[in-house]
């Protein structure tokens, strides 16, 4: 039931003429885990304290147990946007409500749901819990979203410490109906290293793009990706998210990733770009005096990049004067590589009538709409 | 106010005939952190967030505040014993009730105070932050415990990580009525370093013994101490403790800690002992053919810990033979380095006259009085 509804306008910006793929929006649980009990196995519901004192929903006695996020940064105002909570339940947990100031609200045609509580699965100690709760997460997703508008289109989660359960994830539910990517929360492990391989000759043989995204879990958590320095301020913790991913998509590139697996696809989430650029321009000119080091290397690193890495665009790049957007968007291929993200419920999200009106036409197309068609295929018809 | 009521030998076991001195209990909040709101200043209140959404008590948003603790260890059963809870309260939050059950229950005639939520704010990101809690808890304990029932005797929290809050904190709580030492949680900089030297040089000055605990941030956060691997299960990080112990003990001796400030006093709670015995037959064999590298060390590293570390019995060593009790606390020499603790309201509580039954009578009584006394000094009385 894709919508044909005029898009609002309601910034009194022109009508977009042409479809809009987000690739980057988080449904949420109205009551944090709980929502996932019907998912799981009675034996895990009493495993994990569901209906106890010592329940997720409670900091009972000195032993309290979350989901890994950023835990230790002080954001009063939370992360997400308040007029996006109905009824004073977490923003981004009610589908219908999403539908209709999101979707028909931006005149969304296809909207990318990534699990915004899991994010950081992949500092979980216990990596049986990190597959118990990525599988019940995407039935839950299955269920509630993905069967309740078409436009949804979800990524399903997968534990990254736990590489043997995450393969039959991907094969129990990568072909369900709505399914466009696999959600690869970020663990302590470089994305080059052979422990993943399993994850992406998976994700490859189902033609499912691998999704990553700040985990909120970054320099906070000991087996969480970890940053040159521990940040001391939200602030800080916020600008330095794009190390963790130079030093990923690197390794991706220098392991010969892309080589073993020509068609697996990665998209970073929420993630920036800026960075890429001086990554593709120091690999490339160290690439010529050090290509020894790395033989499986047939093509320059960043020609790797360009053809499997896709960026989402929020939040979007404002360089102090404009007329440097042009140069920036260009020397990171934007033509090719990135995909346009509001980031909804987020509180930094992005309209898409406002976000890239500073962009020529023809690139803002590509950006809203065929790179998108193009990272995920068929499968966002 | 001491108590002269007979001990209620609740077990059947024959009255201790000694006074018992309880070297580690813990005092916990009501409400969590909102209870240390009346000792901070508005702007802290607000920067904190008390009061609004996203307040300490309530996880909302993608954001999430927590005190640092082992959230990621699913305990369902919690880590505190739940007969010690009032009203559904926080167990160990009700200064009468703990007077009544532990201190006249068990016949415990002085009480040094662990501040129970506080143990992991050496893994806050922000330094400021864990100065500003511990202050606030300082207060707090001061007003609510140590005022309360002159059995309470506490110890005042310092932030490891911001040294300069810590030497004031020092100076302007540490001659209070009713403080005995210095309770210094665990960070990632092990105690040797000359990063902690100011936080000694007062704790000696004032006649303070240091004292240090289990953060339960154990390789969980990035800033804590990290043991050698991340346990999966609680079961496993609860039995690596040993390891911080260690490495932190062993740190002092050989930066020669201890004779920089001859007077200092180190009491490690609930770490454990056994580890104590091998690192000082470790350290005393190597020492004599490596002493070069530490010339500052005029004696042999165990007469260091002999003389200057004190460790807290709970929870008690329980050899599979009996009868080798007797040797392992001949090895830890515990009649110089042993003091009692319960550990209440934790769930792993030695009843003090059960948990040392097994040992002679004499030897009892350095544990459980004379170590404790020669200790704190006449800041017991």
């Amino acid at each position: 039931m894709s919508t044909t509804a005029e898009p609002a306008g309601r910034h009194g910006d022109p009508a977009v003429d042409h479809e809009i793929i987000d690739c980057d929006v988080h449904p949420y649980f109205k009551d944090g885990l709980q929502d996932l009990a019907p998912y799981m196995t009675e034996s895990w519901r009493e495993r994990l304290g569901f209906g106890t004192g010592a329940d997720w929903t409670k900091n009972y006695a000195a032993s309290q147990y979350v989901l890994p996020l950023d835990t230790l940064y002080i954001n009063t105002a939370g992360a997400t946007r308040a007029d996006s909570s109905v009824d004073g339940k977490m923003p981004g947990s009610d589908p219908a409500f999403m539908a209709e100031q999101l979707l028909d609200g931006h005149g969304i045609h296809r909207a990318v749901l990534i699990a915004g509580h899991l994010f950081g699965i992949g500092a979980f100690p216990d990596p049986t819990v990190a597959a118990t709760v990525a599988s019940a997460y995407n039935e839950w997703q299955q269920e509630l979203w993905l069967e309740f508008d078409e436009r949804y289109r979800g990524a399903i989660v997968v534990p990254p410490q736990h590489v043997e359960a995450a393969v039959k994830e991907i094969d129990r539910m990568g072909d369900k109906p709505g399914v466009v990517g696999v959600f690869m929360p970020l663990h302590d492990i470089a994305m080059g290293e052979y422990h993943y391989h399993p994850i992406y000759e998976a994700a490859q043989r189902h033609g499912l793009p691998i999704i990553v995204h700040p985990s909120g879990t970054e320099s906070v958590y000991a087996r969480a990706p970890r940053m040159a320095a521990t940040p001391t301020y939200y602030l800080e913790w916020h600008t330095a998210l794009g190390q963790i991913h130079q030093s990923n998509i690197m390794s991706l590139i220098v392991h010969g990733v892309f080589e073993r697996f020509p068609e697996l696809k990665v998209c970073v989430a929420e993630g920036g770009f800026m960075w890429a650029i001086e990554t593709m321009l120091k690999l490339d000119r160290d690439w010529q005096a050090l290509r020894n080091e790395v033989p499986w290397l047939t093509r320059r690193p960043s020609d790797y990049l360009r053809e499997h890495v896709r960026f989402t665009t929020q939040p979007f790049v404002e360089p102090h004067k404009k007329e440097h957007l042009a140069a920036i968007l260009d020397m990171v291929y934007a033509e090719e590589t990135l995909v346009f993200s509001s980031d909804y419920p987020h509180w930094d999200f992005d309209d898409p009538r406002r976000a890239l009106n500073d962009i020529p036409a023809e690139l803002r197309r590509r950006i809203c709409v065929d790179n998108g068609r193009k990272l995920f295929g068929d499968r966002l018809s």
